[in-house]
Parts: structure tokens; C-alpha cells; sequence
């Protein structure tokens, strides 16, 4: 598959109890430091997301090489960011409800907090919240540009909305958001800005997303800000869409070979609570991730605790007992299930990470 | 679709910090009770898997209803189990490697124990570390009788694999086990019973699983123990299947609406890592879960955050802010993503628990 030979890159020397999420820390330096270049290189603010690592450690890594502060998923992971001492934090989802609005005006003690909405309902209601506290959030007005998500569906209507939160106590109206960045992207948020900065409303900055697109955000040429997550681990449909290249995945599933019922069947100690069932979303891959010590095996079905392997066509079979890594199909949900990550540094065990930001589902 | 409003069964009454987990203990008692009843009509053991809940609170309540132990999937979870004061322990997987085998014997000092494995290497291996501690687990034969996961193929096998653990030290053979149980499991393990007894093995127990088949079991009579553990909340594979009732569903994620961006389409903060991507398992049904206050709509995908609901179909229109209940496809999984689930009796919330099981990976 490949000429290098990755697994030497990262030898599991100590026991591991498996299934267990393993960490190379020099392939997440090397995509940090790629993508950084990248946004350097072509005058990008870079503004990772967390919700792929959920690690404050990797956080500081991202900022220390020139992040311009983080993107967060969730509430709970932005406070746990806030806690680490992380002061620049963009919460990309819609905050709605009155307990959501509260941690909202804590967390703004904290940090610099900016949010996303695609409705005067959302905007009116964080302005409540925050200016009957002397609070100010950044709000950002998501536009809806090809996924068929959350945003607002045409220009015009980001404009007006842009001009409605403009008007609005306790918002600071930044700009426009995307996600993710597609080539129509650009024409859409283009007239956006237009038509907002026609109407005296002034744009500080567009903000695009996703990791398979990341490195051709530059030819979207009104995004002035680039949002990622994935590209700092990589993971199957990485590989597939050729963003990471399969030596830089830098996070995998340590599991044991546990049976060997048949003599094409093996089963791993790892299911679809250690893989999840996601599957390697926008690559046409059956197998829900890629062994990468048996290349040509595959992994056709996942109970709960249970990795179902063909190896028929493998000419080397896996014995029962036998450690193998994982590149998972989605690494951002394989990582909310771990509570903790082994760090790797040159092959060899360095530290236990708590993934503090795991599971905080509000 | 019923002729019952199950959302009136369950009045989230507070404010809900969404998305979050929210349990009926009345329909858990329901189900308990109906299983056991099961079991006791036809002189079956019944041994609930934890894997479902990962609920000490729950296990009790199965146990002071008549369960004979509890089924564990996980070494880590059994030590939840055991440390809640639980002491009848199956571990119904394989353990491979040191460091499991050192926390079997563990285990062990504070539970009977018991677990399986369908090679001879697996079975050596336990007999070895327990042997030399001077402790005992019971064993069980895993058999394939159709899924093509793990367990021995053929009668035969399994018969030779009892006749060797039976002269192993640290092991005491307790008979047969499969998942899930099949018609076809019958003959099967009856021609494995037989076998082994012929080579003069006693057969104490033969042990079957699986909540779609659960109610069938007695039709299987040389089954003499059942395992299930999704009948204790069903889900919409459960509803599908027709094991467990919409009304005694016992489990559902509360979400919201955070956003309508276009008169079809609905957005609720419940994804992925709320919900998880997998299927209604069995069943042939489109979508990541059953939206009780909008049957009629259709959760079509899920970001990592983001439910993307098709609401075309439905009379009454959802809006930003209002608080909706979903049936997961598959409650296991869902569980495993949350730290603490809302406990509801009587429609009114009651406590919050801990998923202490939760996370357990090894």
C-alpha cells in the first residue's frame, strides 16, 4: 500500500490493555506545522477545532504555532479550554436555551467568546442574556452554502441578519461562517459582504471550514479564516480524500487479536464502542477502519466489543494474542468515546492524557 | 402511530440542559418485570447484561427481581459491578493479554466469576494465571450456532474444548454459551451437550442471549440460562422488533431545536456524539432515531452535533427552542456517550445518575 512501513514508527514496546486509543505525538506536529504553514503562507487566520482532540495539550500545541485561538463544538468543551487557560474561544453552534445562555455569560468571564446563529431569535435571545450582564459576545451569522445544515440560505438574508445583530447590546457583529468551505462557497459569501457592507455593516471576517477542503481555501479568495479539525489526527477518510497521508495518522486503536473461530475470521477486542460505526464519511470505503499492521484485511462488521476481520486475503495471519493498531474510518468520534490517550514521542511511551473534553455532551 | 402519548408518560417539567439522557424508571421497571416473569414461567436463568445500562442502580434492580447474576462485557465494567457490591459475575468475552488475566484474578477476591473463550490458548492461558493464585473462574464454551462472530464451529469442537478445560486447574467448566440464541442454536448445542457428556463432562449450564429472540428462548429447550440486556429500555430496533413497546421505552435523548432553516428542515443539537450512526440493528428503518413529538419526521443525517430533520411530513411545525425526546436506533451505545443520565418517576425527574460503567474501554 504504502513504502513506508508506519507501524515501526510508533512500536507499542510496553503492554497495552486494549482496546486503547494511542497517540503519536510527532505526527500531530508534523500536521500542525503543515497546516499552519499553509494558512501562513497564504495570510489565513487559523483557528482549530477541538472537538477532534478534546485535549487542552494539543490546544496549546496549535496555538503556540500560530492559531489565532480555537474553534469549540460545544459549551462544555470551550470551558474546558477556558480551564486550561485558552483565551480565545468561537463556539460554532447555535446556543439556545436558558441554561445554555447562562454558562454562555460565565464563560465570557473567562475568555473572549464569539458564537454563531442563522436567526434574530438566537441573536435577540444571546443579547438578552448577555447585555443584561454588561456582557459582549462576537457573533458570527452562519450561512448555509452547500451542505444543507444549519445557516441562512441566501446572501440577502445574511445581510439582513448581519444588520439585525449589528443593532443588537452585548453582540459584536464579526462576520460570516461557513461550513465547509466549498468553490460555491465563494460567490455566495462574496455577495453576502456585499450587500451587508452596503447596508454600512462592516465584515472584520468570513470564516470557512472543514479539513478536506482546508488546503484550497486559498482559492476561495474572501475566507479570511479557516477552521479545522480533523487534519491534526487524520483517520481513514483522510487518507482517502488525500489531506493526511497514512504515516501522519496520528491516532489509532491498539487492540488484541482475541479469535481465531475460522481460518478466515479473526476477532478483535474492538467494536463499534472502541471504532464507532461512523462510517469514512465522503470516501466510498467498506470497513469500518484500517488495520494497519494487515492491510489487506478488513473489518466488515462491529458489535459492541467485537471487530469482526476478514483475512482471507491477507498472506501473513494474525494469531490470537497478537497486539494491532487501528486507523480509524472518523477520528473525531472514536476520540469521545477514550478517557484517556497514550502519548507516544519517537516510538517510545511518554505520558497518559485525560481527554478532558470528552463527553461534554451539553 | 399508538394510541397512548408516551411524551405525557414523560413531562420534562425543568429546564433540561440538552442534549442529555433522561430515564423512566417506571418503564424500566416494566420491562424488569416482564422479563423475569418471562424467565420464571419457563424455569429459565436469567442473567441481564450490564453492557446496556452500565447502571449499578439498574443491576440491583434486575438481581431483587430474581436475576441469578449479572452478564458483563467488559472486565472494567464487571469491576464497577463489583465494586457496587455485585457478586455473580459472567464476563461473556474472551480476555487475552497480562494485564487483563491480572485483573480477572483481582476480580475475582470480590465476585464469583465467570467467562469464556472458544480456543484452547485462551482457555490455557486463564487456567494458568488463576491456577498459580491458587483462585477459580467458571468457564463456558462460546459456540457459533449462526452469527459468525466468535465461538467454535462445530459441536464436536466445542465438546473437545469442554473435555480440555474440564482438566484444567483454575477453571471450572459450566457448560455452553452462544449469542444470539437462533432456532438453529438447539440442535447445536444439544448435540454439543451430548458429545461432552459422553466423554463423561458434566454440562451445568447452557446459556443463550439476545433481546430480539429473548421471549422465544423456552422454544430452545436445552437452553437453560437467557442473557439480554436491551430489553431494559428498548429502542427503535426493540419497537421494530416487536420486543418492546414505544410506551415502555425507557430511554431517550432530550434535544432541541436550535435552528429552522428552511420551512422542511429542522436542526436539533443532538449528532453523533449524541446519538451515535448506528442502525436500527435488524430492523430495515431509514434514519438515526424516532422523534416522539414528530413520528412523521425524520432525522436524515447527523454531524458530529447537528440531527438534521426532515419535517415535510409533519402537520405540526417544531420551533427554535422547543424541547423534543428521541428513541435512539441503538440505546447501548447511546448510553456509553453519556457521564450521568436524568432519572425520571412518575414523569417527574428523581435523581441524576452516574453512568459508572461508562467509558470502560478495557
Amino acid at each position: 500500500m504504502t513504502t513506508t512501513q508506519p507501524q515501526e514508527q510508533l512500536a507499542l514496546s510496553a503492554p497495552i490493555d486494549t482496546p486503547a486509543l494511542v497517540l503519536d505525538l510527532d505526527a500531530v506536529e508534523r500536521n500542525i506545522d503543515r497546516m499552519q504553514t499553509y494558512c501562513n503562507n497564504h495570510d489565513l487566520d487559523f483557528r482549530p477545532h477541538v472537538k477532534t482532540h478534546k485535549l487542552p495539550e494539543i490546544a496549546q500545541l496549535q496555538l503556540s504555532a500560530g492559531a489565532v485561538g480555537v474553534t469549540c463544538q460545544k459549551l462544555g468543551e470551550a470551558a474546558v479550554m477556558a480551564k486550561a487557560g485558552i483565551t480565545d474561544l468561537l463556539i460554532s453552534f447555535p446556543l439556545v436555551g436558558e441554561l445554555k445562555l447562562q454558562r454562555l455569560v460565565e464563560l465570557t468571564e473567562h475568555a473572549r467568546v464569539s458564537t454563531v446563529g442563522d436567526s434574530a431569535l438566537v441573536a435577540r435571545a444571546i443579547s438578552d442574556a448577555l447585555a443584561s450582564k454588561g456582557r459582549t459576545v462576537g457573533f458570527l451569522v452562519e450561512c448555509d452554502t452547500g451542505l444543507g445544515r444549519a445557516g441562512v440560505q441566501t446572501p440577502n438574508e445574511a445581510a439582513a441578519l448581519a444588520e439585525f445583530v449589528n443593532g443588537l447590546p452585548g453582540l459584536r457583529f464579526d462576520g460570516f461562517m461557513t461550513h465547509p468551505t466549498v468553490m460555491a462557497s465563494g460567490p455566495w459569501l462574496l455577495a453576502a459582504k456585499s450587500e451587508a457592507e452596503r447596508r454600512r455593516v462592516r465584515v472584520a471576517k468570513v470564516s470557512g471550514g472543514g479539513t478536506p477542503t482546508a488546503y484550497q481555501t486559498h482559492l476561495v479568495k474572501v475566507i479570511t479564516e479557516l477552521r479545522a479539525g480533523t487534519y491534526v489526527f487524520g483517520d481513514r477518510a483522510c487518507i482517502a480524500n488525500e489531506t493526511v497521508r497514512l504515516e501522519d495518522c496520528a491516532v489509532r486503536v491498539a487492540a488484541t487479536v482475541v479469535s481465531r473461530p475460522t481460518r478466515d475470521r479473526a476477532i478483535l477486542d474492538a467494536g463499534s464502542k472502541a471504532l464507532t460505526t461512523d462510517p469514512a464519511y465522503g470516501a466510498s470505503l467498506d470497513g469500518h477502519g484500517l488495520i494497519v499492521e494487515y492491510p489487506d484485511a478488513e473489518i466488515t462488521a462491529l458489535s459492541e466489543e467485537h471487530g469482526h476481520v476478514d483475512v482471507s486475503a491477507c498472506e501473513r495471519q494474525p494469531e490470537i494474542g497478537e497486539l494491532v493498531t487501528v486507523i480509524p474510518n472518523h477520528v473525531c468520534a472514536c476520540m469521545n468515546l477514550y478517557d484517556e490517550v497514550l502519548v507516544h514521542r519517537h516510538g517510545r511511551p511518554e505520558a497518559r492524557w485525560p481527554v478532558a473534553a470528552r463527553g461534554k455532551s451539553q
